[in-house]
């Protein structure tokens, strides 16, 4: 169809998605073509096992055992990093790759949280490109949505649904009344979460995409430790109840918000706010209705106003989608830097201060059932300046407990942790206090 | 910032997405030279009338009576057509600057779903690119999402919201239980629509951005003339009333599908179907929750899965995002085929036999207060072998007559034509019938 020279790609990784993207070049392998504007080649495959069944005839592939070698070999375009990991083999292999010019290919949001700028920065001085797509949201082409999409923007706030596990644990919680640790067991046997869920259910894999999106959106440079993260672990299916009765259901959200100065001095009062949290999101926005394991991010931009982008967050086929739409790019000729604009031109800000920020927030609080525990509470919340919208105290949780859950009016973050200090040694009080954000 | 040299736009058409542009320009200047590698710089403005006043200060730019000169300059790398109109002078335009190899954007549905394969194989002919994405669904990057994001998918079918106008009255009706020409009226008071609504309420608008869609999703030589078309106007506050019932919204959905052949034989059952119509939409769909005039597109691909894309279907703001989104990827040097590959592969494709689809259906008759109706009716409905799931007759529409609903099973849709044939000389229906398809 076409006598363009090939784009010839290495794969380096064949779990999943490796094995989707392999599957993917076969089953589209014509129309790929045609839209890249030149045959797609995979030249040589690699992964740490050969012997494993991975349900794709990889015959007709070169088999590599040293993946390093990948990064020298004149026949190689583009390196495919399936590996994963932020650290170990994956960054060696990405680094070799980029040092040579070669182009990499990349789903792996550990390693470009912890060594993104870096990768960016040695891309752009041996000529090679960083791309993506897979890292953040699956098969959701949200890097792309914000690199090109919404590129006339001045992003002002990005923030979204990040995983899908997480996602499936809340969703399914909130469909059939149960508790957290049930679903997530649940989730484990039918394959949804991992063995040890750790990285989804605390946060650290929404946080790793978070900072990616800030980086891309704002044109700031990567600051995954500063992401305040919170996990699901201690949300309760009598939470999700009470979020109902509010018109809202408990979503992780990865929110990310920058007011710096576009022009450099880096002078702003807020500095780069980022934060992965269980929020309360009222019905009326899109984020509510996004269920089980979809993946959704929200844009909002100077001029177009709020984009939504919704999908398919994992799995083999939608990230094989990312993975193959990035090669397209690199096929194509249409790479650019990997975060938008010179890595030079990025600014490096300041966390912003997060008890500086306003807003609603559901403060809920096991306590025991005595006389004179609401008293306390809202001596402190009164001492603290909060005001409240509403008081909910309910005999009995699942635990044997009574809950206590407020709503609180708008108001200055900080006196919501002031609160949290003045109960600190009250043993009125059973475990920590949870604190949502209410999404506005 | 930068010693590359600028890209030199002019801007033909002046009107509100005209005047975005040019405030955009100058508000997010520096942010746009960043992300675009090189600074934006608008040489030559044109437009019927230089005295109104735009609300923009247009004198630091050289102004042109003659538009057709910009074709001609070498001072010019690109060319912004935002005249509108799917002939006339844009048309005009667009032909010259693509012959001299100028690259065109555009934000005109129209010229491109009566000449967009004309113009996409002149650009590719004289060097010169077709970029178009503020055409469709204002500033959602829903072109960018298909060309690129989705490349890497064979796309079964494209939907969506694509008409602002029509989702505000629709989503008004809904709210407040009025009437449609109530509110279309009110829509025009308030300027949301039209003085002369027409290519809105009756589904043209719609059908020119999903003819465009259709295209560039499947691969497919445009067909704007192939798409079959019903508007808004026959649709009742009762309809809506009785849909909410059923779980359901109305929405005006674009609809594309094709399983043709993608090897280019051609040989495929179905062919193009492309469809502008009032559509039952589930509550559990997320265009349901699609309010106002925002737009939303769903692609379903094979490997992705269900895309959805979400944001400000029209306004100066959402516009000129979109238009100067393609103006950063000219600047990038990021252009390539208009329709994601290069014309000579776009299939030419029968229109598919809309009879030949099945599907649930809500039929709507207003009728005479007068026994025997409803037996005619489904006496009508059996023998043309339709099966029915429910059937409401409710006394007294806003009309005076009797409304009888009928939503049917999954059935041949060639069915419901023939019920409608087979009631076409009765006098017991008031007005024409109505067919509104339910989205699965």
């Amino acid at each position: 169809m076409t006598d363009t020279a090939p784009l010839r790609l290495a794969i380096a990784g064949l779990g999943t998605v490796g094995a989707g993207v392999i599957k993917l070049l076969e089953v589209n392998r014509e129309l790929v073509a045609r839209r890249a504007g030149r045959p797609i080649e995979v030249v040589a495959i690699s992964a740490r096992d050969r012997s494993k069944d991975r349900g794709v005839d990889l015959s007709p592939y070169e088999w590599v055992d040293d993946m390093a070698s990948l990064a020298a070999r004149e026949d190689i375009d583009a390196v495919v990093e399936l590996i994963g990991g932020s650290d170990g083999p994956a960054l060696t292999l990405a680094r070799q790759c980029l040092a040579r010019g070669k182009t990499l290919v990349t789903a792996n949001k550990a390693m470009l949280a912890h060594h993104g700028l870096e990768l960016a920065r040695e891309a752009e001085r041996a000529g090679g490109a960083l791309k993506y797509e897979a890292a953040v949201a699956g098969g959701v082409p949200v890097i792309k949505g914000l690199r090109d999409g919404a590129a006339a923007n001045r992003i002002t706030r990005v923030y979204g649904i990040l995983n899908g596990t997480c996602n499936y644990i809340l969703s399914t919680m909130e469909k059939e009344g149960r508790a957290f640790s049930d679903v997530l067991e649940e989730a484990q046997a039918k394959g949804f979460a991992e063995a040890d869920p750790t990285f989804d259910i605390d946060g650290i894999d929404a946080a790793h995409k978070l900072a990616i999106l800030a980086s891309l959106a704002f044109g700031v440079e990567i600051d995954f430790p500063s992401v305040d993260i919170t996990g699901i672990r201690h949300v309760l299916a009598a939470d999700i109840r009470e979020a109902a009765a509010l018109g809202c259901r408990i979503r992780l959200v990865g929110m990310a918000e920058y007011a710096g100065d576009a022009d450099g001095d880096g002078g702003s009062e807020i500095g780069l706010f980022q934060r992965v949290h269980p929020m309360l999101v009222p019905m009326d926005h899109p984020l509510a209705h996004v269920d089980g394991a979809l993946n959704a991010v929200v844009a909002e931009g100077n001029f177009v106003g709020r984009l939504f982008f919704q999908g398919a967050g994992a799995g083999e086929g939608p990230t094989a989608s990312a993975v193959v739409a990035d090669v397209i790019d690199v096929a194509r000729d249409e790479t650019g830097p990997a975060f938008a604009m010179p890595a030079q031109w990025l600014q490096r800000c300041r966390k912003a201060d997060a008890g500086a920020r306003t807003g609603r927030v559901y403060l809920r609080f096991l306590v025991k059932d005595r006389p004179g525990v609401l008293a306390e509470i809202t001596a402190a919340t009164r001492d603290a300046g909060v005001s409240i919208e509403s008081v909910i105290q309910r005999a009995e949780t699942a635990d044997g407990g009574v809950m206590v859950a407020i709503v609180t009016h708008p108001g200055a973050l900080a006196c919501i942790d002031d609160t949290l200090r003045r109960l600190g040694g009250s043993d009125s009080l059973i475990g920590e206090p949870v604190v949502m954000h209410i999404l506005d």
